[in-house]
């Protein structure tokens, strides 16, 4: 099982290819959160969200390079990988929504990645990226279920914690913005080494509470097919079965935001904050401004989780106030 | 005259009030500038530009904090004059322009400053303020020409060059967004004293470039009264007569971007950075995209100054490629 010192190496790994982003703080949303609120903002991370700390990490890991890789991902997940795949000079496909944001898709090319796309609502991503792994014979980048990629996307928590005992603030609640639960489950457990008491929230957006309805039954739930939503990065159809037993074994809880919400979120972090946040990388921030769970008094750690959205759908979220 | 000393004590003097922002690079702007180059983003700053810093250095020094403080500013020095006078409890009165952008006004407002508006093109800021300073007795706190000022705005630079140097990377320049001079001179101070070799070059909008030709000219120049653009932030009318005689000292040169290129630039930081970036904020990052000093094969250090622009004007930057 996936321990803290996995996450330590992964963050040695990571010395000099991933940002150490700083912490944020906004005496704006301290007043709305009734308390004291410190940001994580992984979209000022390479490639535009923390995806490259779970692919470098495993990617970095392989001994059969000459094969390459697949995976995959609606794109964050897609650049994480293509852009390791350059820094680490490893063939990467990734295979990809058709109706990924534009952005995604146009930066996955121009990291070198070979993109591959699907229909998101008949086709299954898996199954492309399995039958193109075994025809190469090379490995399976996955974008959240591998010990490797939750070490790896781990490191943000090991920072954020790292850097408020630095600061000799102990949070008393972790948000993290929710997919499969790889940033989530590996974040949190890196926290709860250095804060044993903290405790550990992951936020979906609606429709896609997968993550929300297993940590209260107790199983892996899914999504209904018909569900729909704008925060493309995070709409995975249930928890990993890894990241989900350690989410359970952290006594994690969900947390879920609408989408007026998200909209709201983005516009505060445009106003307050200066961050280009995308919908997907918003619903932890959404979850502490509408109070989600209890703020007041409390000091909560935020992750806001990628930046990557189209210059379209940004405009109009920012002027639709 | 000001020295190392006093940017390294008015360090001390920040820690807590001011985010030590972090270093950026982006692959992206790499090959524009066919160099390395590291982004401070001060838009990430408190109050969304690095003025809290000069702001707050100058107003925990006075003594006589009972009669409050008064300041001239488009916006940026408002809200960082307003924000270290909450935090110090002293009261503060802003003289800014009538159309400085809404989110300007509204936030020095929020932050608790009295915001006292005049015409930016009929009458001197600066006379009304005085007036005000004394008929109150209280102190002006100048945006540029007084030594606590650059020192604090100095501050930038140290970090910038401290944490360069704990990277193990020697700069070759440095590119600063420059209005009055304080930013430039401060920043450029700390970075010569870090590494002496270091070039300084101030940006500014085409016409208001009083620094640019003073440079050249060797005495301080004054801007056109006919002179318009869009930087609201950094539209001096001339540098100061402390900031010129240090950046003189220092052998800077000055560099001059136009509206189209800062407009590109904005859209870079949306785009690559993930950065809300105001006009003023974005012109150093412009003369390095369009190389307006050799940055092939260098070390090019840019700061970032400020995030502060409304939501309408951004998104017509946005749209309009």
């Amino acid at each position: 099982m996936i321990s803290i010192t996995d996450i330590e190496s992964a963050a040695a790994r990571l010395d000099g290819v991933a940002i150490h982003t700083p912490l944020l703080e906004s005496a704006a949303l301290n007043e709305l959160a009734g308390g004291r609120v410190l940001l994580k903002p992984e979209c000022l991370q390479r490639t535009g969200s923390f995806k490259i700390r779970g692919a470098y990490n495993m990617m970095s890991q392989i001994e059969d390079r000459a094969a390459g890789v697949v995976a995959f991902s609606s794109g964050n997940h897609a650049q994480g990988v293509a852009a390791a795949g350059r820094l680490l000079g490893i063939e990467t496909t990734i295979v990809m929504p058709s109706d990924a944001p534009r952005a995604k898709l146009d930066n996955t090319r121009t990291l070198g990645g070979n993109v591959v796309t699907y229909d998101r609502y008949s086709e299954d991503r898996e199954a492309i990226a399995h039958a193109i792994a075994e025809d190469r014979g090379c490995t399976v980048v996955p974008s959240f279920d591998h010990e490797h990629i939750i070490a790896g996307q781990g490191t943000v928590g090991l920072e954020l914690a790292d850097d408020l005992k630095a600061m000799a603030i102990s949070p008393n609640q972790l948000f993290v913005c929710c997919g499969g639960g790889g940033l989530t489950s590996g974040s949190g457990l890196a926290l709860k080494d250095r804060f044993p008491d903290a405790a550990v929230f992951t936020v979906e957006p609606e429709f896609f509470d997968d993550t929300a309805r297993s940590l209260r039954s107790g199983s892996r739930q899914t999504v209904d097919e018909s569900a729909r939503s704008f925060c493309d990065a995070i709409l995975t159809p249930s928890p990993g079965e890894i990241t989900f037993a350690l989410l359970q074994a952290m006594n994690a809880q969900g947390l879920v935001v609408n989408e007026k919400e998200v909209r709201e979120a983005m516009r505060f972090a445009f106003r307050e904050l200066k961050l280009v946040v995308e919908p997907g990388g918003a619903v932890a921030l959404a979850a502490v401004m509408f109070r989600k769970a209890p703020t007041v008094d409390a000091v909560t750690a935020v992750v806001i989780s990628g930046g990557n959205v189209d210059v379209d759908l940004f405009s109009d979220v920012q002027t639709s106030a």
